[in-house]
């Protein structure tokens, strides 16, 4: 590279300088055609971690901007989740928390209870998706209940089709189907490279709950 | 499926209860096996959504547990992080909050300022990993500093080899090197498989930042 005016070889720092100056408009650019303010449908899915722990941060970003929000978990792990506690005791007037799940399936081993607790789950979930002043939803591991069939799919995605313009939904759990990710605005596959589970190590506070 | 004692078929609930009785049996085995506790070296690459906010998420959950941790962003923003706010304010004796990045870099456009804020970055961020008091130290974005050579991985690499056994360090950015997914834990990667600024939607507040 080299000065067009001069001729003579730019210095590194100039020729760096010169290919992040190129990024940042071309960057500037895209940005500027993004004018839009819309509601997401997002979708986190696959084996990996950081499927409802990253439903949690963007909570947390929802209550740093003063936005109401609200959590349905529809499968309750075996342990106190550490995120209801401080979230209600905290930040109970900006999220609702509502855990509908009665540990996890295979710990209750009662398909019937199971059906009804994912029902009631998904009832106050359309609720909360409904009021427009609710500006984010977290559905945390739906798409296990899904998967299970105990819930209508197409119900889900007609009330996502139909939900208030800028309410943001999230719904997470590993498998989800071809038409949840036809419905997302924004996907994101976790994809398991290397878990700690499968060389002795338990599930610890702070990273798994 | 029939039971073994009449030889008559099972209901489909029952074969339900003993299918998820199974999955039980099996699932209680290998978590009995699993008594390690440990601090874990936890990557989160890829190219999707979730890295930071799930790290965030894992912050989280370490306040509701009462420890003491810390998050060094070497990539700061061009927007204001609500998260930094919220945690600076509201758990401000529980959670250290370094933020060191000038701006993406393609923003700042001077290498030599970027490699300082990094290497400032780092120098925190090694002070925070040695001290065993702080059992969970989020390194957000501080895989894109390695990957531009801002940072020595190798000193970085040395640093999580001997951290304290029970600290817990996890490092975000797309572009982990396999030298770095060889040292963790806990590795994942979040891919993209649909991202709204592909159709014109801009960064949101609760969603993005």
């Amino acid at each position: 590279m080299s000065d067009p005016e001069t001729d003579t070889p730019l210095s590194e720092e100039a020729r760096h300088a010169a290919k992040m100056a190129k990024k940042k408009a071309a960057r500037d650019k895209i940005m500027a055609g993004k004018s839009g303010e819309k509601g997401l449908v997002i979708v986190h899915s696959g084996s990996g971690k950081g499927k409802s722990s990253s439903g949690f941060g963007m909570i947390l970003r929802c209550i740093a901007h003063q936005m109401p929000c609200a959590v349905v978990q529809f499968i309750k792990g075996a342990w106190d989740t550490g995120e209801r506690r401080l979230l209600t005791q905290n930040f109970g007037d900006l999220c609702q928390f509502h855990a509908m799940g009665e540990g996890f399936t295979w710990e209750t081993q009662d398909k019937a209870r199971d059906i009804t607790a994912a029902q009631a789950g998904w009832a106050k979930a359309k609720e909360l998706i409904e009021d427009p002043e609710i500006r984010f939803v977290l559905l945390d591991e739906i798409i296990i209940a899904l998967r299970y069939g105990y819930l209508d799919e197409a119900e889900v995605l007609a009330t996502l089709a139909e939900k208030p313009p800028l309410t943001h939904v999230c719904l997470t759990g590993r498998g989800a189907s071809e038409a949840l990710i036809a419905a997302a605005d924004l996907a994101t596959e976790m994809t398991l490279v290397k878990h700690p589970f499968r060389s002795g190590i338990k599930a610890q506070a702070g990273v798994e709950f």
